[in-house]
């Protein structure tokens, strides 16, 4: 027998030579192979566990023995017995090298597993969380070499982890000593790396082998809501997620009158602060709930919102943010204890990190877009919206990414409508109006049948049909636009113009019904001239931004665009071309990304790289402060018209044709516009 | 004229060529010169002033005209109109070297100038304080290039000050932005620099030129005493100095009984942590008054604790402590935010530094005495005791540095003794028995007047003679051994042995009536057999100690005794001897050094360098437990003879004889014992 064996890992490929008897742990590590292990190979987590392969193997050059690793093991076998594994899997720390042998290592069983991030994406997030777990087994105190337990615990990490240096919180250093005598001397330590090479902090430490839960939050901090995911820091899932109001909506709908709040009222600031922090805490103990987990297993938080809320959350007066030269008090990403922003209900040494703001309204939450969208990698130019009260834009390319926001109001999320609501069961969130009837059909959250389909009725009978969410009034709009209900300019026909009874006058406005509920003793649902106004307001700013991205590329079209946010997913394409949310593209080509700042806030949270990677990259971001380019006004006005008053659609044209309807006229009969293809 | 000048500076005798022209305080900072400058060279702060010579300085070789220097300026009459300026002086930043100079930096001027400590040493603190103030200007906010107002602070700290990357708490960041605008963009910085190369740490910031107060608090957190000095960061002065009594008194006289309280009442701990911070709180608000500053201007605190308040402080429940192996759960120094500990009365970004503990016995007061004593630097075997409830004892030199800690209680405090009290006025703190008639002179805090000295009556009526403190039951035992009326074995006579009335009986023993006030409404001031009894323990315990020590360096005597500790001032060579508290040496190498540890809390509060030195001196210091010593308990029982049962004391014996009294005898008569000098 020889004194030493051919090694092969698959899938990367690494080999070696390794003395025989060598462990597949052993070899691993010393290849640099993917291999987890949280108890440092003593058979206790069963993380490294391997597929060894048998026969001949032409690609790699070798045949596998039968015998090529030593045989299966009491620790194995105990491991087994107790927590079961798959037929042919090995314990990579238990199963030593006999023979030339091929070893496969499973996706589980890599440290950075990579995580599919959503079936709709391609996207995977690469799992390296700033906290994990380590085993250790620690020197028990010896009152002739008198030290501290955190010193011996320190060098066992060092020692068995390579963990240079360590420091502990107040809370850590008091659970400390008990719980190494619970474990015996040995324990699991909950470790956090800080990403700019400052020293590594014990957040937690567990009696024994403890195999989680191990859990991050990765906070998307709204103007309007507040959405956390509760992902699991060893495998990168997502345990849980939930979603509140923003409770600062009772101090102003939109950032721009909390910042005014602020400014009217002594200490409204520090109530606005004490009230997010409240529903942070609360969301987070619901999410835990959910997850059926301790919130005090939290032991990261990742937090993305625009300046505005950065402040408010950060306990700082949003003030100056509210007059150029709208100065951010700091733009850097922060990493600190989470206590001190109040975040009480999860672990007391919790971690909590915020992006970098890129500027004064242009913040964590746009760069959170930048790292889930990363459009400073690709070839064509892509235009990335971030839709919400306040939205976020993104134009670039590999050569160079540029970036602003647009005060867009909170009409795309259903407020200031007067149907709105949130997006919740009952509330009407697609919307169809026939051409030539002039008759709405809609679906309603919570059932998969139209209103116009049998069994609409007893389907929507426990929800009720209750208001329109965001999606659905963009939709409502654009649909009454197209059925030239309503005209370019904005305005809604009398019934004579559009030929439908559903054009109701309130005052000396019309108004299109789209359910009349009050049979049912439900509410009138319409959209009013005001609702469309709104709408109207709320794409004009976001168009005028994306225009003053593009004048700044010196581009007048784009190849690609991304809608962002929580409703991105629930607007057509075509809708929002025909009310101009968008400058025109291939239709194709305008994809939805979910919650990109959510997806962001999770990447960061369970990337450690991606930190130091985005808060690089945000340096790079060319800033455009729209409040002051004395374009944005012209591309404001412009924008006001549905699509645009200027600008042309020819992706558009060659799906639909608008209705050439001018309800400002006075016109009569052919309200309806002509004919177009749908 | 020549292009370039020479350029010397007294007392460090630095010098150089400078081309005419050059700032004074440039050529400083060019040639390492210690000048100070917080102003960074603006002709605000005055702290660069500098006195240069004219004429002849044959000593440096050069003669300096009256023009060698530019005019006095503008800028340096406007500070002198404004705050004065002594006659001769030049702000360094102003005065422009035109020829030869011989410049003289007066101390005042030096940034790391030396404090003497008290008037007693002549040790001196260098100050080198961790947290400084820096003047900058700072960029405005442009939002075409948007940065945060921290980014651009920071930026200019490290151009202006060279200070590499900063890091902010929210309080700092929330006050940040209006203190910028109040301060026109300038703005002082109180800056604290980590002594282990971590990020330096925004403490505060202040409009404009800010010149203090800048405070930072030595605390000697005692197990029933908490002395505190409030020194000023700037220079090193102690603005004001107070003590309060621990409150965790009530929980237990001594250590062992507040770990019992923790072990007996679950949430005890809880309870001890709550009132030892709530009295720091306390007692930084009351020295902070005293000072007439805002406690929000202590910057910075370093607590000195034996291991158990360390614990207790901490936030650790001390039970490990109270058995062997006596595992602390911390060893190290400590460094972190104030706040942390609830220490919420002072700058909320305030950073507390502890001293590492050298033993689960022997904790960061003894590391602190040993900062302050330096028995690492001494030629001569010196033995320093820190005389409190706990007695930290080390002995070393420059080839060896042991330490233990031995638990005296706190009878040497004046706790547990029939008539004893805390040093306040109206309590006996020296005390003189006749060695004829037996009758007693003493001294009480408030006057300088002794008992039989006319007036003393009326001296002390408004305090009246309430009790003893601590330093004075020493004395009293030590002179009732001298006067015969005690024997070795420390027991009291009867009248008939003692030869005075003042001897009397208290059920089977007898007590030794010092004052009675009972005419006045006062006190029977008695030293009480039980009294007696104690001071044998906690002597014994100190000694056997110190003996333990001398055991592991191998020597049976010792050079020099430093008396530490708040009462070490206050006993007598002869009386420390007389009882045995002490090993024998020659009667002028004891000395005393006031409070030891809470100098070295000082210490490391002015210089951060001293930080470093401790930490590292600490793991050089050789530890004895005397709880599992076998030995302890023998040299224990030999101790309690007074002042001991074998051991030889050379060096009292040529300054007195004591009585070869044994009153346990029933000899008659004969109580006074042999005639001795004085």
């Amino acid at each position: 027998m020889a004194s030493d064996a051919l090694v092969i890992f698959t899938p990367s490929g690494k080999r070696g030579r390794f003395a025989v008897g060598t462990p597949v742990l052993t070899a691993a590590r010393q290849l640099g192979v993917d291999l987890d292990s949280v108890c440092g190979g003593r058979g206790i987590c069963s993380k490294c566990q391997v597929s060894p392969g048998v026969g001949a193997f032409p690609k790699h050059g070798v045949t596998v023995a039968a015998d090529a690793l030593s045989d299966w093991n009491a620790v194995e076998q105990r491991y087994k017995d107790k927590r079961g594994m798959l037929d042919g899997r090995r314990l990579g720390c238990q199963a030593k090298v006999m023979g030339d042998v091929v070893i496969d290592v499973p996706p589980e069983s890599q440290l950075h597993r990579q995580v599919v991030r959503k079936a709709a994406s391609a996207r995977v997030v690469q799992m390296d969380p700033a906290t994990r777990l380590y085993y250790v087994e620690v020197a028990e105190p010896d009152m002739h070499e008198p030290s501290g337990d955190l010193e011996r615990l320190a060098l066992a990490l060092k020692d068995q982890w390579q963990i240079e240096a360590i420091e502990a919180g107040p809370s850590v250093l008091r659970k400390l000593q008990p719980v190494l005598r619970k474990g015996k001397w040995s324990v699991t330590a909950a470790v956090f790396r800080d990403h700019h090479g400052g020293a590594a902090k014990l957040l937690d430490v567990f009696p024994g082998f403890y195999d989680g839960p191990l859990a991050g939050l990765a906070i998307d901090l709204g103007s309007t809501t507040i959405a956390a995911h509760l992902c699991d820091l060893r495998d990168g899932r997502v345990l849980a997620s939930g979603g509140v109001m923003n409770p600062q909506i009772r101090f102003g709908e939109d950032l721009m009158s909390r910042v005014s709040y602020a400014m009217m009222n002594p200490g409204g600031d520090v109530e606005m602060t004490a009230s997010v922090r409240d529903a942070l805490n609360a969301l987070a103990i619901s999410v835990a709930a959910e997850a059926v987990i301790d919130p005090r297993a939290i032991m990261e938080t990742v937090v993305v919102c625009n300046p505005v809320m950065h402040h408010l959350f950060l306990g700082i007066d949003p003030v100056e943010l509210g007059q150029a030269p709208f100065a951010l008090a700091t733009s850097s990403s922060l990493s600190l204890p989470a206590r001190d922003l109040g975040l009480s209900a999860i672990n007391a040494e919790a971690r909590l990190y915020t992006l970098p703001c890129i500027a004064g309204h242009v913040g964590a939450d746009a760069a959170a877009v930048a790292l889930s969208e990363a459009p400073q990698l690709r070839d064509e130019l892509v235009l990335i919206v971030d839709v919400g009260t306040n939205a976020e834009i993104l134009l670039g390319n590999k050569k160079r990414v540029l970036a602003c926001s647009s005060p867009t109001g909170p009409a795309f999320e259903g407020a200031q409508i007067s149907s709105g609501q949130r997006a919740a069961p009952g509330a009407i969130e697609r919307i169809e109006i026939d051409p030539e009837t002039k008759e709405p059909r809609f679906r309603v959250i919570g059932s998969d049948l139209w209103s116009d389909e049998p069994g609409f009725a007893e389907a929507t009978a426990h929800t009720g049909i209750t208001g329109i969410c965001g999606s659905g009034i963009i939709e409502a709009v654009a649909e009454l636009r197209m059925a030239g209900i309503v005209d370019a300019a904005g305005l809604m026909g009398a019934p004579a113009q559009t030929g439908t009874e559903r054009s109701v006058a309130e005052g000396r406005t019309y108004s299109y019904l789209i359910h009349d509920g009050s049979a049912q003793n439900g509410p009138r649902i319409t959209v009013t001239q005001g609702d469309i106004r709104a709408i109207q307001l709320a794409k004009s700013a976001l168009y005028a931004g994306a225009r003053l991205l593009m004048d700044e590329m010196g581009v007048d079209h784009i190849d690609h665009v991304v809608l962002a946010g929580a409703f991105g997913a629930h607007i057509s394409a075509k809708h929002a071309m025909v009310l101009g949310m968008i400058p025109d593209c291939p239709l194709d080509n305008v994809t939805s990304a979910g919650n990109a700042a959510g997806t962001g806030a999770r990447i960061a949270l369970c990337n450690i790289a991606a930190r130091a990677g985005i808060e690089a990259q945000v340096k790079q971001i060319h800033k455009v402060e729209t409040a002051i380019e004395p374009r944005f006004q012209e591309h404001f006005v412009n924008a006001s018209a549905m699509p645009h008053a200027v600008d042309s659609f020819p992706h558009l044209s060659t799906v639909l044709t608008l209705p050439q309807v001018n309800h400002n006229m006075g016109s009569s009969g052919d309200g309806g516009g002509r004919r177009r293809r749908r």
